[in-house]
């Protein structure tokens, strides 16, 4: 019975984690040391394997089994390999290696696939680095807007570009949109990746199938305004506290998401940094500038739309009632992706066929699957159950529930075979 | 007629300004360069108007007319030189400047007033350089707590003790409670302070008296603690938000607030400081936590226990509803303090003889008046009127509301003789 090679995947996460090590957590900083490191050693195994191994323009590592018939279209199995600051070493990486560990089962069996299979280590798919999301993914398909080669990383003061052209990469043909994946040339897209949610933990699900891929409106750099004053001294009529006025914001919308959200039109509010100006503030002073992220996502394109409507309508109430200013700074977001029906539908036969319990959920996450969807390409992901979440540095996953999805991904690569 | 001399005054606070410049607004620290700075300036002013000087074991400025009758018990006119960080000009430094304005048109006038006059120039009263209040004001009293002396300056890295040491003054002294006032042996103390508030401005008084000073509660260093996850893969039952928690609880004192304070028992509720952890927070993250302060003061103690009382109910509350955990750290606060009947009966005849408005209100911030009160000591303090608040650099004052105040002042010292 064909199982991937789980021995391969542990080496690997080992090597990445010993690589990226970043107390509390690992670090893989996109454009950077950690990012870099990990490309080298998914590189060096990529060669172990006898596949082909070429970078693109924007450092895309595409490696490739030819398999029985080089002519056809290919299946990409990818992932990125970049993390977020401290995070943990699963998200992103986990897809990459279950991608080698199929490759490593099918050579091991002496099977080889009936079209091509390209295993794709994915640049910069997070956003907390320059502030944009799916850089790598977007660059291969000619779509990264050029303005992005002239972000800043905010933690090293150089452009993407800059980054890009210290690792030997290309950015002005990233700039001039030149493509290494074109839309109507690849058979599928196939993205393995850890839940970093809760749900298969608690369902007692190894693994699960993504019904959808949140979109999202973000505001990553916004302000609350108002006046500084003594503690002690302002009474509260004559107050214009900014945190007071960002709590009664937070407030509302968590009422408007505990009230507005359906199992089919899921919801997530988060404000994940939030900060009285350092230089200013002190216990003793009414804060007058408070400084915070929002993050909106849903699945549901309506329900983002009446989430961002409902967010106005509250600043500009609490605005007038409190005597602050919302600043909101400039506005990101992404549109929500739909799976491959016919790419979930071998899966689930597949999952039935091994007894794997697959449930189908939707992915509150972005991932670059969305960007293979949105240019056409049948999309799917395998999330792998995982503890303790995602984007810190607690994450974790257990191998054998990597094993399971890599699995199924061996067969489905194989399954025109099969038929 | 008698006037305070306001020449004098704006020289001072002039010099003062310059020699503690830090943009945004001035610094003047305690037992550090800035507030050293001001005692020179105001130590050679004094020296300069024939007063005796001589400086207390923590460093405290006494500058003394013995007048007429140098037997009798003298008046203390006082208050401090320190700055809260990046604060402004006045807060504090006025009070010392409007004593040696008042002593200066009494000299000017060829007056001798009937009993000494020591004008005070007070160490450390903020207590955000060391996290205590009233550092000189406690220690010339003997009653400073001897672990005060070991309290880190967190700027610094140094100990109470140790910036006393560096600038010459006797740590050991301070340790052992020797005082340099007598409690049965002073006559009254009034201190003439920047309101720090809006309420004169709004009235169109130059000058308020001082009702009775806030005592307070408060938290300085406590955090809320969640688990972090990932922004868009928590779903919303799932989550333990350290900062909508923290929302939660301020939006609950809020109303607390709203609904218990009356025009009696005023109430002021600040989190000064609120701050996600900027090594592990990100915009893609649930914040697994938010360190904040929380400052709550009134003058009434009922209503600080209610409140103290409430807070803590509100957040067992939401502990266990949200699944976070507050982490309170050390409590610290005062107690209200009375101010003397008699002296306010006498400021009042004054202004009324002089035309000029001064309302009675109570002061929300604490001041060394409070300590002076505490030990039985005749106590009054004069409001200036100020715009733009206090603790902030945009801190203002007008020279001829000092001016006002100053020549109660001047005239207050001189009663017994007139009478």
């Amino acid at each position: 019975m064909l199982n991937a090679d789980i021995a391969l995947a542990g080496r690997l996460l080992d090597a990445l984690q010993e690589a990226s090590v970043d107390e509390p957590g690992i670090t893989r900083d996109a454009y950077g040391k950690g990012e870099e490191a990990a490309h080298t050693i998914v590189l060096k195994e990529a060669e172990r394997l006898g596949l082909i191994t070429t970078r693109d323009a924007a450092g895309n590592l595409f490696m490739t089994w030819p398999g029985e018939h080089r002519e056809r279209a290919p299946w990409i199995v990818g992932s990125h390999l970049d993390s977020v600051p401290h995070g943990g070493n699963f998200d992103g990486a986990a897809g990459v290696v279950a991608g080698l560990a199929a490759v490593s089962a099918l050579k091991a069996a002496g099977l080889k696939p009936p079209r091509p299979i390209i295993v794709l280590a994915i640049r910069a798919e997070e956003s907390t680095w320059f502030p944009t999301s799916y850089i790598g993914s977007r660059a291969a398909f000619g779509q990264l807007e050029p303005s992005a080669l002239d972000l800043l990383r905010a933690d090293s003061g150089r452009t993407l570009a800059e980054h890009m052209h210290a690792l030997g990469f290309d950015a002005e043909a990233v700039r001039r949109g030149e493509c290494s994946i074109r839309k109507g040339t690849i058979h599928g897209y196939v993205e393995i990746h850890i839940e970093q949610g809760p749900t298969l933990e608690l369902d007692n699900a190894p693994i699960g199938l993504v019904s959808g891929i949140s979109g999202s409106f973000r505001y990553r750099a916004a302000k609350c305004l108002g006046v500084y004053g003594h503690s002690g001294a302002v009474p509260r009529r004559h107050r214009r506290d900014a945190f007071m006025a960002l709590a009664e914001l937070a407030m509302k919308l968590d009422c408007f998401w505990e009230e507005n959200e359906t199992p089919d039109a899921p919801l997530t509010i988060t404000f994940g940094q939030v900060t009285t100006d350092p230089v200013q503030h002190a216990f003793s002073k009414v804060p007058g500038e408070v400084g915070f992220s929002l993050d909106v996502r849903s699945t549901a394109p309506a329900l983002l739309e009446r989430a961002d409507t409902a967010l106005m309508k509250f600043a500009a109430e609490i605005e007038a009632r409190r005597g602050v200013h919302f600043d909101w700074g400039p506005r990101s977001g992404s549109t929500p992706a739909v799976m491959d029906a016919g790419i979930l539908g071998l899966l689930e036969l597949i999952a039935g066929q091994r007894g794997v319990l697959a449930p189908r959920l939707p992915s509150g996450a972005g991932h670059d699957a969305a960007v293979f969807s949105a240019n056409g390409i049948p999309s799917a992901m395998i999330f792998v159950r995982n503890q303790n979440g995602s984007h810190n540095p607690d994450e974790a996953m257990r191998l054998e529930d990597l094993e399971v999805a890599a699995t199924m991904l061996a067969q489905l690569l194989m399954a025109e075979a099969v038929k």
